[in-house]
């Protein structure tokens, strides 16, 4: 991984941190109370770990059969458990990735040969912004409101080529409703303006598992979509990134994903559909019931100190935000780090206005709940002033 | 994977097929009779087998050690497996990416932030080109006769911002000497110019295995390395991609990583770390004694066909480039194809100049002995129009 001393050496001024937040993730990797990245890190499932022990078994499945039906069961099992039934798995519009990210380079780069201006949802996780201007696009912040609100302005939509929604977002796990998702995609068709949407922590909340790609096919929208493995199983970073496309979004995505890759492992395909197979037969509902014990815990233990909210309270997804009052996201960061304990500051999330996010910091939930505990009392006694 | 329909539906005219080498490599995934991608496809050695029937316990491993030691050690297996014993592991410097075209996306990436002209040996594998123009970048045609002729012309220097070269080469097997690395580091140095290698082959070929990286750090230039654990072992797609840099390189290399991906999986880095020790306790010389009684096998079956050469009698890497004579290698490949037997015409390998490759076929090594027999006699019977 790179060291900070790396990436403070890439950077006009060395004196200050000025990273992005995987880079402030990085920092936490060897801590003990890394409750920073959004991937999960908590134990291992008897259902999971039953398909963990298995893959010496899956390896010689992988060598013995044909890839393309390999990935067919994957992403069929995986697609449906969260209620994609009318994905379109039969016909090479589901490009497998090493990951979301992977994914998101790809969508950016067939993108910019057609567009040079998108609308991306504010805030959202930086590295999404931090991709598309990389390969050369202007953004164009779309606040949640706004997007949640109703109709977007006919200005915005003629000002773009695409618009990209993460639903539900992170950190706020706000999710687009069908009834939206139905008038974006509409308006989309109408204009011609690419809709993409992120569904990377879709999981963790059955209010995001309603058919999108039925909404989607019938609007008849050009439209892409990223599906990810990688949230939901603590698989060590073994996982998929799913890039779907509409068969009119005339963007040349399949020959950017042939110059990247010929294809993921069989073995993580066969993982996964076995994770997922678990996961339809109940190991789903325990997730989401680990995460709200979780999210109770950390609520519990932050009670009461003055000063402090939680900002979404009906956020369903693996990751907590709580708002400091006066304090500074960044001094409580600096405070926690002397305790090993790392949490993510908001402020880079709101990439087009961070002093936003000054205040906010936000909690990693995947995580066994003793790290969560730990961690949560370290944070208590920091707010406290102890 | 994409189907050769949603490619095609891609391409400009799509009543013929223009697909790049990867495109070609998809056909072939389904087919027993794969020749084409150089991705190993082989049988797991006894000892390689012991690795992956050990992967729960490597999973466990994982789970618990501190994912910068393990990262630690698998570099330095795999780094000193290849004499690459002064590679700069302890300070950041190597970052482990998916893949190596993952690590040369990110290169890319970073090199355009700076200059928007580079050199690129001639031919090679044409997703190298395809990724650096992706990004931006103008290329200069760096022929291999050049390359190794001597020092390069002052104005091929004062016309690009870097130079990649692949070694040993892909398809052709040639090797960059110490003699002529030490050169063209020194010609970098004085000019400013960032020297990239790509080595993903050189665990075939000893010649390549000399330590690079005390030449480029003795000469004080700008330099990038790639290298990769993908075309060694048949792992099912699972590797890395190591994109490592010199203190001095200058580009936002770590940046664009974190915009990328959080880390590779730590069972992979543990399974890597295994197979290098696997390799450097005798597998790797077991490899290179597979390769060439392949070699020998493709040699012996293609022998005494009229019109055929072997075009690279002294390489050493996984693949076999054959001269077809008068025959087109398209042809030639569309009447394999009706056998289920998939080779790679070399026209794309030709970036500058595809007519080049109109009559040479690439055949993969890396396979089992029995496969390669097969769909080596029966290119023989359609050589000799049977």
């Amino acid at each position: 991984m790179p060291t900070t001393e790396a990436l403070s050496a890439e950077t006009a001024d060395a004196s200050r941190f000025d990273g992005n937040l995987t880079e402030l993730e990085y920092l936490a990797l060897a801590s003990s109370f890394n409750l920073a990245d959004g991937h999960a890190r908590q134990e291992l499932t008897p259902g999971q770990s039953k398909v963990v022990g298995e893959l010496p078994g899956l390896w010689a499945e992988a060598v013995m059969r044909p890839v393309d039906e390999i990935e067919e069961e994957a992403h069929r099992a995986f697609f449906h458990l969260l209620g994609q039934k009318s994905y379109p798995g039969a016909d090479g519009r589901v490009l497998a990735c090493y990951s979301s990210s992977v994914a998101m380079e790809i969508f950016a780069r067939a993108l910019v040969a057609e567009t040079d201006t998108i609308a991306l949802v504010h805030p959202t996780f930086d590295n999404i912004p931090d991709i598309l201007r990389g390969v050369g696009l202007r953004l164009v912040a779309l606040e949640e409101d706004v997007l949640h609100g109703g109709d977007l302005p006919a200005e915005l939509l003629a000002e773009v080529g695409a618009i990209f929604v993460t639903t539900p977002n992170n950190p706020t796990g706000k999710v687009l409703s069908r009834e939206r998702l139905a008038r974006l995609a509409a308006q989309c068709a109408e204009t011609g303006v690419v809709l993409a949407l992120d569904t990377c922590f879709r999981g963790f909340d059955v209010a995001g598992q309603y058919d999108h790609y039925e909404v989607l096919e019938a609007s008849g929208c050009r439209w892409v979509v990223i599906e990810d493995t990688g949230k939901l199983w603590p698989t060590l970073e073994l996982k998929i990134g799913w890039l779907v496309r509409s068969a009119n979004v005339g963007l040349p995505l399949a020959k950017v994903y042939s110059d990247i890759l010929l294809g993921v492992s069989p073995l993580i395909m066969l993982m996964i559909k076995g994770l997922a197979e678990d996961a339809a037969d109940g190991g789903l509902a325990d997730l989401h019931e680990f995460i709200a014990t979780n999210r109770a815990l950390v609520r519990a233990n932050l009670d009461g100190i003055p000063g402090l909210t939680f900002v979404d309270p009906d956020s369903r997804v693996s990751v907590e935000r709580i708002h400091l009052g006066e304090r500074l996201a960044m001094d409580v960061w600096e405070k926690l780090r002397a305790h090993n304990v790392y949490l993510l500051p908001c402020a880079k999330f709101h990439w087009a206005n961070p002093s936003e996010g000054d205040h906010m910091l936000r909690i990693a939930l995947s995580r066994s709940p003793v790290s969560l505990d730990v961690a949560t009392r370290a944070l208590r006694d920091v707010l406290l002033g102890e």
